[in-house]
């Protein structure tokens, strides 16, 4: 952390800024120019609040050197996490999965038809919404338990291990057959839920908030790891602009970017970004190409009368060829 | 509803779609161009799904005349609604009030030195938090239960109803004492948690989230509401944007624009908004000449030394100072 | 500036860095920490290029300090600074002025008309497009050199000066007697056009573009001041985020930012911001609280029927109704 | 065009409307629903003013059918539009090239020697600035007509075809041995320069504003082709965004969405968008993926010592290793 002082800042208050920092274990080291005093803050600096030393009224500007996340930070765990299910597969450290399935899971027939369409075409995970953030409360909000137990239903079938959404951490009892636990946008910050999930050992994926900085999606996947849980996969899915033509603006440089400053994998998610099934298959070929560790993709075998999201769903024919592509450029995709 | 259909639509899946359309309750109003067929959907439009009818291969486009809120809508309920706490404070529907206090309690003598000095400059309702999200897991997160105690005590001392934060339904319990409920920005969209607001008696602040439309404030708004409780207060605290000298931008449009779309009291939040102590009270004065119902300010008795966010807190001497110039322009406010 | 090196930093290439800095005609000031070197660069850094100092190997981050911009900067320049206009009208440092007109100027008439109602009800400067920046070149591009023609005869008749935009330096020749040329958010940073206006001894008000920052505004005033010309105001009118129920997001936090960083005169037009007319007077108010030197607002004689933006303009009624409201608060106003 | 009448419209005024539209030349379709009157509005459009419509009072909304941009609209051109150079080398309709150089023209032996290496690489068109858009005035701001000079010397070396920047309508007579005229973002919606180059028989590449919608990214496109040029390529180069790790946020989803909705070839500018070298290869194989007919990439024999923006530009050797990769991708990315 840098300080940097006020000009007219005089020595008393100097002095006692500097006392009061050292008492927090840090070590300075002040540089006195002409114009400006510098206060450079080495060691553990986690304790100091940023904002307490901005509110001073001797302080110019304050700069953090360190990111505050720590087990999410690569600079402490230089080789990449791989996140392994029970069935034995993996994402990450070079594991690149296809996870596919329909936005909310409606009927028996459908997730299992869904299930068997988007394996069959390369998928290895199920995806599937049984408890559903809607902005409406008047909009469908997914079958609930129910569409839990058709989920391990169609894990039995399939043998594809399964990711749905928690939304709240009084359903954690019922989540025991799901493999990943999914976290929305919208909870992105819901810091409360995030402790719960600290607390269990089972796969998390966090998705990034519709306007959150990607520092602040690691700062969010500090709060699952802090608390134990260490097997975290961030998911870039779209965040707000002035853009109208697609529902979000899909970030996908925020897949070089998260792969330098954190060792988690980085699934991105074409279909909720963009909200247009045409737009999904070009999208995903090119978060393959710049190193994506896994694709989470929306496939209905029935989209127009999908209960949610119809828009963005592929056939699974689309699915089957955007496949087909995804895997043709694998080999040449970036880190 | 307007549903605007492709040019290629042909007479079969024309037919399909009103039989589907009517068989849900509406009232059709099919209007056939040389180019284009325009059907107009009228009567309760909540149960069709726009993005249902957007994945139809011979729609066009789709939009909403409606807006996807109804107890919170003034189309509806053309009184402002005035929310009214125990001890007879009133806002909204012409009644302002000032809320004012620290950001986090954090002592006894601290939380009841601001709660009079609040009081003595006109402040009618404290505020202080608790239990406090915080981005980092390292960072203070509110003394919580004791928190409560001692803003139950800065009541009893100075008479003042107070608010406070809720993270958390599995807290609801300690909150008995609270007058107002305070939802986070970071929770706006956290629909689980709104449900449960919903099933109680006490009022509401909802506030918007850092990139959510002032359409979906109101249709969290509106969670709460269905679910019976309807005295909800909604709150604008500053949107994400490229801008970096304030912390967030405060959209100060949401005043009027709010006033004309729902009769629920408005709320503005200059201190989160800006981060900048000194910002606050041009921001204050602005929100009230623009129409809002109330203020929330950030006070500390000491901001250098405040345990969260002292870079945004007034000294009471400035809030004083504040409030006397907020008194004299409330008269030629606008609405 | 601060340059933080990276930890691997070998002492051959610090030297390098510090013979290179050195050549410049910087100072330097070191510190060398446990883990980081940090080095401070005093005197005049405004020729060292960041970009090229970013690029280097050894460096981690790099921090301006001082702003880009120098003849714009209050730190250089204490004192407010007055725009007097030639019939004695002064804008900044105290003075607050209203300027009104239509968005375009369309018949002698038209613009007669509204000079005369805006000047009742206590506008000093009339405003009116002759050049008008349209999105489609299908649409009505405004008058040219017979709008000037017309706004000068206003001028003549009422004794308003006129503030009009330019697009082109090629017509400066017709803006003679313009009293101040307005350049518009989408040429905020045509800098061609803004060094030409430094040569010019006329009022400019330049105006925020729609993704530009507080920072970027006023390098672009200093653009036209380094060229000579140190009449420049700025001027907020909306800048694109994410919300759609007002054409942009009228940002009025830059008012008591711009007052703190610059010494320019500091103008709101609410009109271009909001795009409706409901929402100007409130936001008029809300601008004249929180301390803007002059207000700049579309007024038609009828909306209805204007060739241009007749949904964001007042008639004459509501403008003096809000011109009341405005002179009222303005004693109570706070910078 | 879609307007939605207003519940209590009375019906002198619908006739009043319906005269005035008709009048334009437009067909009407009036739909007469229980609460509300639909009309639609069929024909050429294209001279309605959808502001002036919003400005009635007894209209709800108005919503645009068709978008504003004709000549550059896929609705009325379905084939993909191929730019053919001098020397034969074509953009669009399938055919994809690799445009590099450094960001500035410094020297005679830089330009040149860059030109060889991109060119050895794959490269077929050599970009390089000599006017340069610079945030302060005090920055390099190119080496203007001696490095166009420059350019022409590196193109008669090389055989490669060159694309440079032009800033003022003044400078087009230095443009003559320029293969592709460059606009760039902050000129996006300098309409007065872009009439310019309707006038002339030259490719444009026309870059996207960095807070501007596609439509209007096309909308400026259409005033360069209405004008009777309509060689244009449009390019995305980032946008403004909350987030602060990249410079701007590359908005990939452009490529397939421009795709449907224009003819013109797209061009991505990973360079500009994440400001990072190590960001570029990733972003420029993921812009391959995804469609786009071209790249145009930062290259510098030396970056850390470039005059301008070194920090993003690649070394030869990365830029060689880059574009290997891109034609292995090439053949799998979809449209």
């Amino acid at each position: 952390m840098i300080i940097l002082l006020k000009k007219n800042a005089n020595q008393t208050q100097i002095e006692h800024l500097k006392e009061s920092l050292t008492s927090m274990g840090v070590q300075l080291n002040v540089s006195v120019g002409q114009s400006h005093t510098i206060i450079g803050l080495l060691g553990d600096t986690s304790r100091v609040d940023i904002d307490m030393l901005n509110a001073l009224e001797i302080v110019e500007s304050v700069q953090r050197i360190q990111e505050p996340f720590k087990k999410a930070n690569r600079r402490f765990h230089e080789d990449d996490t791989i996140i392994e299910l029970e069935n034995g597969v993996k994402i990450g450290g070079g594991n690149f999965q296809m996870i596919a399935g329909p936005c909310s899971v409606e009927t028996e027939s459908q997730i299992i038809e869904v299930a068997q369409a988007v394996k069959a075409a390369g998928a290895t995970i199920l995806r599937g919404g049984a408890f559903k953030p809607r902005t409406s409360p008047y909009a469908f909000q997914g079958l609930g338990a129910e569409g839990l137990r058709l989920l391990s239903k169609a894990k039995k079938e399939t043998g594809l291990p399964i990711i749905t959404e928690l939304m709240d951490a009084a359903h954690l009892s019922l989540f025991d057959d799901v493999d990943i636990i999914q976290i929305g946008a919208r909870n992105m910050q819901n810091f409360e839920l995030l402790k719960q999930l600290g607390k269990i050992n089972k796969p998390v994926l966090l998705k990034r908030g519709l306007a959150n900085t990607l520092q602040e999606l690691l700062t969010s996947a500090e709060y699952v790891m802090a608390g134990g849980n260490e097997q975290v996969m961030v998911c870039e899915r779209g965040i707000r602009t002035f853009e109208t033509r697609t529902r979000n603006t899909l970030d996908l440089s925020a897949v070089p970017v998260l792969h330098r400053i954190t060792h988690l994998p980085v699934v991105i998610d074409p279909s909720h970004a963009t909200g247009v099934a045409k737009l999904v298959p070009p999208m995903a070929l090119a978060a393959t190409a710049c190193g994506a560790d896994a694709l989470i993709v929306e496939v209905h075998n029935d989209p127009a009368h999908a209960l949610c999201d119809g828009a963005q769903s592929l056939t699974p024919e689309d699915f089957a060829e955007m496949a087909r592509r995804v895997k043709a450029i694998l080999p040449y995709s970036m880190r």
